[in-house]
């Protein structure tokens, strides 16, 4: 369904003397620099430049999430989607900082709303089953999934985006998360659970269990992402893999949030390993397993601000940064522009 | 000369409560939670709003550059205060993204330069005294640089900034900071010295050695800040100093940038330690030292992007995390706004 060619290396020397050449020392912009040389990579040696931002967020409901692995319940994935909307979460007045045009997406939320048109239906059901007992998802609602996140990518991309970060809301998803490195990494279940948005060691514990019962009980379909997913995943982790590799595809910048956002990272460059190229990691989260992801994906995230919300939230706060580095390599005087030889 | 009074810690419990009541798990945004606290402390609990956020550009020229301790000549210095005028630098395009107004100070380049009504006149001289050989300035010119930098920041304060940076350039200007370290904290030379913009490591050896014979040449006149200073500064380091010392005093939020501002940070809160209080760290540079006196200020930087530039460059790129910071607290919803209850 996907085909992602990697990023074109015949400019890199070129950008790079670009970079070499603005009037600072050689390296002094530190993580900056690699960051301009991917900016430039993706979007255009010339002149890159990043336009109209788009942060979708998406929302799925969680079987699992009865079962008590989490500090709140199903309903309130529904009121912070009804918050969304209404402006007053954290990843809207992030989003509004940066100048990210935020949106949101039910991937299939157990309690659907009514009445919000900038709602965007992208329903997948009404809440995974419990993974611990049973299939998250059937197989063909994986590729259903992939594919509606495919359309609402490719929409902003006709419409002149080419930046794009995905955010998401679902209770009980840093189970499946963790679930889902735990049958992709080579690392042990206790690894990878954490404590989410702030369970305490009793449901810590419960969470583990639940985990590596789930492991075992699907253990001989755990063999490719997709099914993956379909044993493991949340509606909102499907939508938000296959929105990463549509946007690979489509060759615009991505900007990964944090745990949820880098499980469907590593789905993605599983499943096409040139997606890597077009990531830029927001924020290395205080979950537990986050860095083991990231270390996986050789990955080392913009901000490290021990935040652990989810939302888009690292995605938002990371924007300036790219704008940054997009800005000192297209607006920078060189040396030789105004005559300084170190 | 500066009467700096803590912070009013009579509403951190209120502005706490309201932070922990926002739609989020509790502590979820990390290190943002502490800098809405920080931030309303200092500009008030109700709505605190940053507003006409400067960054002053403090240039100087010093003695010791013609020993050889930077890569560069002090005519860069010069160079790069023409870049800046003409808005080609890292910082003009950093704070240009960030919201930033930038203004650029001579306090004593080498080779001034005329015709430049942007350019504002603070000199104490054309460059220090190589301060390996004899005191960088005489005790009044401290005084005379506290005055102006005072005068310098009133203006700004008076005109509704509240919040305000301090960059800097000048070429050898490391070293000064460097052995102002050397000479406020009880660590060795070795530990204070670094490799600036980009020494190599015959060179690095000179800077420490100079360093070295400049702490013990002015053994017993390195008693308090202004006498360290008068031994062993940069114009530019006196002015920010000073600028530190008038925003505390006037209750403004300061954005502390890398290795040099630190050093003016660590004289400020030493001459009163309750300037600490409206103290934002911006970034962690990649000079040896730097996080030697950040521990000894408790400070820890919001940025760890491995820079080692200067000019204000941590705090423009830091700026966006403050506004969010104040954003959330601000503009968030409460749980008890929304009826979510966990």
């Amino acid at each position: 369904m996907f085909s992602v060619t990697p990023v074109n290396h015949q400019f890199d020397g070129e950008i790079q003397q670009k970079i070499d050449c603005k009037t600072k020392p050689l390296g002094a912009l530190g993580r900056l620099e690699p960051l301009a040389l991917q900016v430039a990579q993706v979007l255009g040696a010339t002149c890159p430049t990043i336009k109209q931002p788009k942060l979708l967020v998406f929302a799925g409901d969680h079987g699992i999430a009865s079962a008590g692995v989490s500090i709140a319940p199903s309903e309130v994935t529904t009121q912070m989607v009804l918050n969304f909307l209404h402006g007053g979460a954290a990843i809207n007045v992030f989003c509004a900082q940066a100048g990210f045009e935020m949106e949101v997406i039910d991937c299939g939320i157990a309690h659907p709303v009514t009445g919000h048109e900038a709602l965007i239906d992208q329903r997948l059901g009404a809440g995974t089953r419990a993974f611990h007992l049973e299939a998250a998802m059937s197989a063909s609602c994986v590729e259903q999934g992939f594919a509606m996140a495919k359309a609402r990518v490719a929409l902003h991309h006709d419409n002149g985006t080419n930046l794009i970060a995905f955010g998401e809301m679902g209770i009980g998803n840093t189970s499946s998360a963790a679930a889902i490195m735990a049958a992709l990494l080579p690392v042990d279940v206790a690894a990878c659970v954490g404590r989410g948005t702030g369970i305490d060691s009793e449901t810590l514990q419960r969470k583990q269990a639940l985990i590596t019962q789930a492991i075992q009980l699907h253990q001989g379909q755990l063999n490719t992402p997709q099914q993956i997913l379909a044993a493991l995943g949340g509606f909102e982790i499907v939508q938000m893999t296959g929105a990463m590799l549509a946007a690979a595809e489509l060759k615009m910048l991505i900007l990964v949030d944090g745990f949820i956002a880098t499980a469907a990272a590593l789905l993605a460059v599983t499943i096409a390993p040139a997606a890597r190229d077009y990531m830029i990691f927001a924020h290395q989260s205080d979950e537990a397993g986050h860095q083991l992801m990231l270390q996986h994906l050789q990955a080392e995230p913009l901000l490290q601000l021990e935040m652990r919300l989810g939302e888009g939230t690292g995605a938002a706060l990371a924007l300036p940064l790219v704008r940054a580095a997009a800005a000192f390599y297209n607006e920078m005087a060189s040396l030789q522009d105004v005559g300084i030889a170190i």
